[in-house]
């Protein structure tokens, strides 16, 4: 389901990965690095699941078989790739996460060094902005793609999300954050709003209805909190050769996570919750909603 | 003559320094100690200076008395602001120059921690982004915009720069980089970039024709290079106490300056041979050249 739409983003984010003359060998290679790393491509998908949901309603097609609306969209898909790749880099930097394996592969300051993994990330972050002018021509499009990307990438969004992540990992007085509502807080920017502007860049980059892009931001909020209600769960109780990263770890270092808060069985409630909520959202689209339906489970099925 | 620019643009990052409600208490204060650090306001000057020249040269009139083009290129000089202080920041970090002060005060690492500076040089660049887009209703010219400062902050210009210069300074061959012409590259890209971007941002966001974008872009080559000559003979000849911070460091690491490759009266010529050649590209604006003739000497003086 996800493979036809995999395949054109990896396309894609080979032909993005020339950073120009002026860009130093070693530079290009940790941004390649980072950036083709295997990953699920979850938030480019979503670009093109939500152009998918607003462009061809009627007909029923897949966005796979569209190359003009596959074109249209696809600089939206790479340029929030980018965003993710950077904030990944950084989060595993040692003053932050301190993490030395992503996804089976020493991350980048381990397999660089740390000067270059904190250059690569900046560098993604402006070339995400930069692929967007190079390749949406339109500037009322690429005007609202920008200010969508650059909002869920802010001090309020992204970036503040994981501030507070970190500090309430790090707070000495750990009882006065430790509530649902608070977590909740911080996933909604770290997680939330890059899933949320992955849907709002796809619906935008094919010209869709305020109705539409309201009904898909619903869906995004709920499906959004969902995959970080099973990414902890999934911290909490799988093991490292299923994840390719150490598992347990969250808890080790005393991380704020849903099934920390409240029990594994409770924290899976709650993102089958979440879900429902989300898929609930997914009916606006009528039958076009077969691949945001399909999505909510795959979340969900990470868990079982 | 740089005073009537610097007080609208201290007033304008000050406004700027809302980070909306989702940014924590203690990112926000890290952000607005690196943006309003007491500073020269070089780039945000040249935005203004530029907007000056294209528009009012039929007038004589100052752009500090011209409210309606203030506003309408105020964005571009926050927004390359929010840049160069992100970059700052970074650049001070351990893994990067390892500097402790910086205009005479704790560097953002060493005044907060080193996690919150990487985040505040993250949000600062997102920020330049949306402030761009909360703040240029025009998509025209919002578009131009986001391109220039995206390009100048990219892997083959800002972060490029950085990333050669980092590698000379620690490179085990040193002679296979050591010329003018790779030192020229690094700092064309390093400051030049910037400067050249702060020079065009202002010549858009003010409507300048096709000629006058292209004789700020020969002034800009010549000044950003000279800029660079007079910051590593000042640190070659000063002491500490004019610059603030340690004077000499780059010697002390062996790193790559035009004094150390040239001799600093080679250098100090060079300087005066650039300032020259920016001067000429200027004299397109005649009678509103004044600024920019004047900057030119501004930089150059710096070293009597």
């Amino acid at each position: 389901m996800l493979g036809e739409l995999r395949r054109p983003i990896e396309t894609a984010l080979q032909s993005a990965c020339d950073f120009g003359q002026g860009c130093p060998d070693h530079l290009a290679a940790a941004m390649r690095y980072a950036l083709l790393a295997p990953g699920k491509r979850l938030r480019p998908i979503l670009v093109l699941m939500s152009a998918e949901a607003c462009s061809l309603h009627s007909t029923g097609e897949s966005i796979a078989d569209n190359t003009r609306l596959l074109n249209q969209v696809m600089p939206g898909a790479v340029a929030v790739e980018m965003i993710h790749a950077y904030s990944l880099i950084h989060d595993d930097l040692p003053a932050m996460d301190d993490d030395d394996l992503r996804r089976g592969r020493p991350t980048v300051h381990i397999e660089f060094d740390e000067a270059t993994a904190i250059l690569a990330g900046d560098a993604l972050q402006a070339e995400a902005f930069q692929h967007l002018c190079c390749h949406v021509s339109d500037p009322v499009k690429l005007a609202a793609a920008v200010s969508i990307l650059s909002s869920a990438a802010s001090a309020s969004h992204l970036v503040g999300g994981q501030a507070d992540d970190l500090k309430a990992e790090n707070d000495h007085h750990p009882e006065s954050v430790r509530s649902v509502d608070w977590l909740e807080s911080i996933h909604r920017r770290k997680t939330g709003a890059l899933f949320s502007a992955s849907l709002d860049l796809g619906a935008v980059l094919s010209d869709a209805t305020g109705e539409q892009r309201s009904a898909l931001a619903g869906y995004a909020s709920h499906l959004g909190l969902a995959f970080q209600v099973v990414d902890d769960y999934l911290d909490f109780t799988a093991d490292a050769a299923v994840l390719g990263k150490r598992a347990g770890k969250d808890a080790e270092r005393g991380k704020l996570t849903y099934p920390g808060l409240l029990g594994a069985q409770q924290a899976k409630e709650k993102a089958v919750s979440l879900i429902g909520s989300a898929k609930q959202e997914a009916l606006f689209f009528g039958p076009a909603a077969k691949r945001l339906l399909w999505l909510a489970d795959y979340v969900l099925e990470r868990t079982h």
